[in-house]
């Protein structure tokens, strides 16, 4: 878990990534970014330390100067072998010093500078308070788009990831339903998960019956039965980088109407997919697949955005929102996921990730979207 | 992991908890506290999120108005589970709502507040700009002691999770060292972690031979050899409570100075242990077990502080090192663990989580401090 970057990427890569992602902090107007461990920091150097502590580890990254790693001295020799570790320079404090002293030195005292969402409060009041001129914003905030264009690396991983997924679908098609708790539905799909690869698993949601009416469901206790609609939804990080895709499955043979709503949610996502294309606005895919329910008389039933960005984690920007106008460049990897929820009853949920390609979309994730029966 | 509470609290005790974390807001001058979700949240209403992210769930306690949490949509019913909840007001926000206008609604426009340390900075950032006359600082710095000092059901757990990391230590006696590379040794140490009830590994040191004299080491592809001492450092979390505990052991016969050293630090952890009792300065326990080792000319070689609080989480204050002037009060629990690091050499590191009691201290591991040989 520590000092190792994901396989495949070079220290270039990640020279790369500080780069550009300096001159996007230059081109919105800041003096810098600050960026703590977590995805940001895996993303720009590799490097993920190990535990995040009260102790400040700081990636500070500043227009036209060499990236620089603020790190406990403990922690220096475990960050100097993350692959991104010849690509900065480390400033490694000692306990006793005054690590934002030792920060303030890098910094512009008047700028405005982005800070990783995640950083600690403590953190950034350090900050703040050795240098009262400076102001900040989150990187959400700031620079949205930061971590969302995967270069062709990162979309091997993202598909690498996707196909591990699917194969977990495709086994726990083949267990018993009927008769069995979600909860122990869910341990199954994250045990396929981690069997084909997974080292995280983020979410396995088993959703029987009315429980599929509520999106956020998770797992619970109850007895999933013959007739159930089941929404399963889950995924995690493999080598690094996020799935997450949802199908849903009948427990024996639907009804009508149970065909008619999945055709439905299908016909959804198809339409959503299908708006995927460089220079369309984010929002243009939520519209293209609400249309379809709304269309049907479902648009009261479909009650969350159709879909989020994936990466280093598995819900991040860019949002398939209402309002979001970010237009979609090519290697942006996010989730189409329509549904419809009938309260009391059953829930519907067809998930993808779709990256964008040169003139359109590309799905990771590739079993059939038919209604599946199970047992 | 989601709103459940660690088994035996019951509303009473969080609302205790809350009222009493309100009243030393109050005392220390600020106008409330604001607590994220981790450690601080789980301690003061047994709530856990079923993740951390960029949606602001946040507790917010104001001496002389009830506890209110406010809460996505969406986590709400979750959150209403939580042990605590009876004893707090949901104020929940929906997505498209901005959550720093709902929580600014409940805070004083001008008054200080304590902010759990590891509060997103994003969080922080909203906050400030609805409310640009507050200020802030982290709970670490307000309010230090806030979740130092333990009540009896605490204490229990906190002995329980001591005796599962104790059994451990008993079984991992018993497996091959020599041939063996540390990493594998750490891997039945966490094994065993588990087996006797721990949900989380938090760390599992086994530092042999040169390694040994870094006292940051954790595990590596070393191959242990007959002939080597082996500091084993391990703990995590068991229903909620952290253990901690180090011993090091000799494969096969050791020397006559390494029996030397090893009395040493067992003498040190001795004295360590002895001055604790209420009324004394937290540095005067660093102070009694550093005075041994400086005492026998190895002052040199003990390079950190002597010790660190424990509770939700296995590191935080009160921080047994020069300076810390706090006193120890009764139901405070933390590590007494001196060590010497011979360069290129070896180690001895000796420790147990120790709590105050009304006249002393106790120990909540109890494994032999003899030096044990291994195989």
């Amino acid at each position: 878990m520590t000092g190792t970057a994901p396989a495949p990427f070079t220290t270039d890569d990640y020279r790369a990534r500080m780069a550009r992602a300096a001159r996007e902090a230059a081109d919105a107007g800041l003096a810098g970014l600050l960026v703590a461990p977590g995805p940001d920091l895996v993303w720009l150097t590799g490097y993920t330390p190990p535990a995040a502590t009260e102790r400040l580890t700081l990636l500070v990254l500043a227009p036209g100067r060499d990236p620089v790693l603020v790190v406990p001295t403990l922690e220096a020799p475990d960050a100097a072998k993350a692959t991104g570790a010849p690509a900065l320079t480390l400033r490694d404090w000692t306990d006793g010093r005054d690590p934002y002293a030792v920060t303030a030195g890098l910094l512009d005292t008047d700028g405005r500078f982005g800070v990783s969402d995640n950083a600690w409060a403590m953190h950034l009041l350090g900050l703040q308070r050795a240098l009262p001129g400076t102001s900040y914003a989150s990187l959400t905030e700031a620079l949205p788009m930061l971590r969302a264009v995967k270069d062709a690396a990162e979309l091997e991983l993202m598909a690498a990831a996707g196909a591990a997924a699917d194969r977990a679908f495709e086994e726990i098609r083949k267990v018993p339903f009927a008769g069995r708790r979600e909860r122990e539905v869910g341990a199954d799909l994250a045990g396929l998960l981690r069997r084909f690869g997974h080292s995280q698993v983020d979410f396995t949601i088993v959703a029987s019956g009315p429980n599929g009416a509520n999106p956020h469901h998770e797992v619970g206790d109850r007895v999933i039965e013959r007739g159930d609609m089941v929404v399963l939804d889950f995924g995690g990080l493999k080598d690094g980088y996020g799935s997450d895709t949802s199908r849903t499955v009948h427990v024996g043979e639907p009804t009508d109407e149970e065909r008619r709503v999945h055709d439905l949610v299908r016909a959804a996502q198809e339409a959503g997919f299908r708006a995927v294309r460089p220079g369309v606005a984010c929002q243009e895919v939520d519209r293209a697949a609400r249309a379809v329910i709304a269309d049907a008389g479902y648009g009261e039933y479909f009650v969350h955005r159709t879909g989020h960005g994936i990466g280093v984690t598995t819900h991040e920007p860019p949002y398939m929102i209402e309002g979001e106008e970010q237009p979609l460049v090519p290697g942006m990897c996010f989730s189409v996921e329509p549904g419809v929820y009938l309260p009391g009853r059953f829930g519907v949920r067809i998930e993808d990730i779709v990256t964008v390609t040169e003139d359109g979309g590309r799905r990771l994730n590739d079993t059939t979207r038919e209604l599946v029966t199970v047992d």
